[in-house]
């Protein structure tokens, strides 16, 4: 732990070869966490397995002395309360959510940051009412473009001191089935994930869902805050400004069979039939195929695929295959495919480790 | 990450002089997750922000399909299904559990395991219903010592395979605040803290509470289990046993003042007065005073303590105490004392990492 851990100003620092986590990254990993992967069998992931990541603190908001503004290039202004949004149409959608960082860890050289290795996902079932009508009583400028919403998180990054805010573009925040949300899996929201209120931007990875939401603000220019021109881009060298990081990437993940060693997570198993199970999914475009290899990758067999559910479009959806394992060391993998194209075997490297699509890849012994 | 990972048969890794966190300690600080500090706020930790230690997977555990067996050295074994529980008087006590290994990953040299911080603590409310009528029921024999349970997690560790077990001793489990819990802050146990039903020790570390309870056998016999014998002992060199590990010491912790620097979790905070909060706790006698440096630990203030809730014995209590925050750079520190003594300022270490009370320091920086 003697490494220079500092970041640079303005700049993600990149991890050194076979440098291990250091202690202010064992300080994100502590707080922050990850969905256990034997928790993708559940359909709706059950409170407190969820993933969590905070950028700051979790703000003490409280409820009653709390209002959401909508300002900015509108013809008329609003100040609502919890009352107020909870009056208005509500609507449950059954959302998967990633970390844009998840499978960081896992990257060489290893971006310097929340360490994921890939259980930063989870899916909820989200209550709330549609932003886009609140956006239209507000009266949008002709020339509005770009949304920002800003949360109650307060803190420094890369030296900038700053409440955690991002843009959407206009027409992405106008999608009927972007919320305001006060409710996961039928209980209020908890601090953790944004009390008392959220935004749901389903399809997009989580730093688009801002939580802790105060304010909402149509601009009639392109939100230039730290968060989308400086963090979440899809940097390769020191000086490219970088895509920004948007729709989730597809992904398919395995809840990994047998049993572990409670130290190295290594897996064991009995030979015979055996089910492999998990969940895939993918926010830019729907899943068409998962296949599952038990050979590292050499051969792969179709999995099956539960259809896409028309009243959760936005949740994962489980698979399955069979898998008669012999006695030895094999090492699954799993990659989904949709109708951009399947998950890469080999990594494709960003300097903030974002939107990383690598395959799983989970090494089983089979016992004699 | 590429020093060697392995853990020696039957004995705990030390990792080396400035070894960071590898890939298999990062495995375990994404999948178990502590209480952000901030969370020390709340009197009953929200769902999800409770800390969780699981040693293997969080067992998919059908509770139509799930009894308890109670035998052993008993007159009359039992076997009762969750219906069966209900039936039973039912209380509910708000208990803080901590993790044995708390504090772990400051050690120097840094035991492997569970990376914890400071963070793996919260406090809950409990329903359950009592063990004791129920072992009386079953009939003790006069020979019985200890009681062992059995919990439906599976997996291996230092080589042994083995479903989780611990040993308590009968003196302990006939205590009557020792509960058979089925409920967490007034709704179903989660999986991850042990549904369908767990044990509930108050003031012992978290590993005698098992979850996933499906046995209790009672042992005219110490119990001669991994967990008891080989784990959690509080061993110094390589060949000693070790005294076992058992309620949980004094504790203090601040909940870091100001906002923190997201990455580095460095905290800055404006001049002039700050309230300083936390809470305070002991296992083994009740805390006695809190007390506060600003000054790294060169002089100490007597913060104010919440008196014990007589209702809630086994809760943490509140402190408070006013700082009136200069420029410049400070550390926190606070330390907790009971009947037995005050929280120690330089590390007492083991090799295992367990029973940690070192205490806490927090660095800030007051702006000008």
């Amino acid at each position: 732990m003697t490494a220079p851990e500092r970041t640079h100003r303005g700049r993600a620092r990149i991890a050194g070869p076979g440098e291990g986590i250091g202690l202010h990254e064992l300080a994100l990993a502590t707080r922050n966490h990850g969905m256990p992967l034997e928790a993708l069998r559940y359909d709706v992931t059950p409170p407190g397995l969820h993933y969590v990541l905070t950028h700051y603190d979790i703000p003490a908001v409280d409820p009653d002395n709390w209002s959401l503004e909508v300002g900015g290039a509108v013809g008329r202004p609003l100040r609502l309360d919890l009352d107020d949004l909870r009056r208005r149409p509500a609507v449950t959608a059954r959302v998967l959510l990633e970390c844009a960082g998840n499978g960081r860890a896992r990257l060489e050289p290893r971006p310097a940051g929340q360490p994921w290795l890939l259980e930063a996902v989870g899916t909820a079932e989200w209550t709330g009412t549609p932003l886009a009508p609140l956006l239209e009583e507000a009266g949008l400028s002709p020339g509005a473009v770009d949304v920002a919403f800003t949360g109650a998180d307060h803190g420094v990054e890369r030296g900038v001191e700053q409440d955690y805010a991002r843009g959407l573009p206009l027409a992405e925040a106008l999608r009927p089935d972007v919320l305001l949300v006060w409710a996961m899996n039928g209980a209020p929201l908890p601090p953790q994930h944004g009390a008392p209120l959220r935004l749901l931007v389903p399809g997009w990875y989580g730093m688009a869902h801002v939580k802790w939401l105060t304010r909402v603000e149509v601009l009639d220019h392109l939100f230039d805050g730290f968060q989308n021109t400086v963090a979440y881009r899809m940097r390769t060298g020191g000086a490219d400004d970088g895509a920004p990081v948007t729709r989730i990437a597809p992904r398919a993940l395995l809840a990994p069979p047998g049993w572990p060693d409670s130290m190295t997570r290594e897996r064991f198993l009995r030979p015979g039939p055996v089910t492999l199970t998990g969940r895939a999914w993918s926010g830019r475009a729907p899943v068409t195929g998962v296949e599952v290899s038990t050979d590292g990758g050499a051969t792969w067999t179709v999995a099956d695929l539960a259809p896409t559910d028309p009243a959760h479009p936005h949740a994962w959806r489980a698979w399955r295959c069979t898998w008669d394992a012999r006695r030895g060391d094999h090492e699954l993998v799993v990659r989904a495919t949709d109708a951009e194209g399947a998950q890469p075997t080999e990594q494709r490297w960003n300097r903030q480790g974002m939107a990383n699509d690598l395959v799983q890849r989970v090494p089983v012994t089979v016992l004699g």
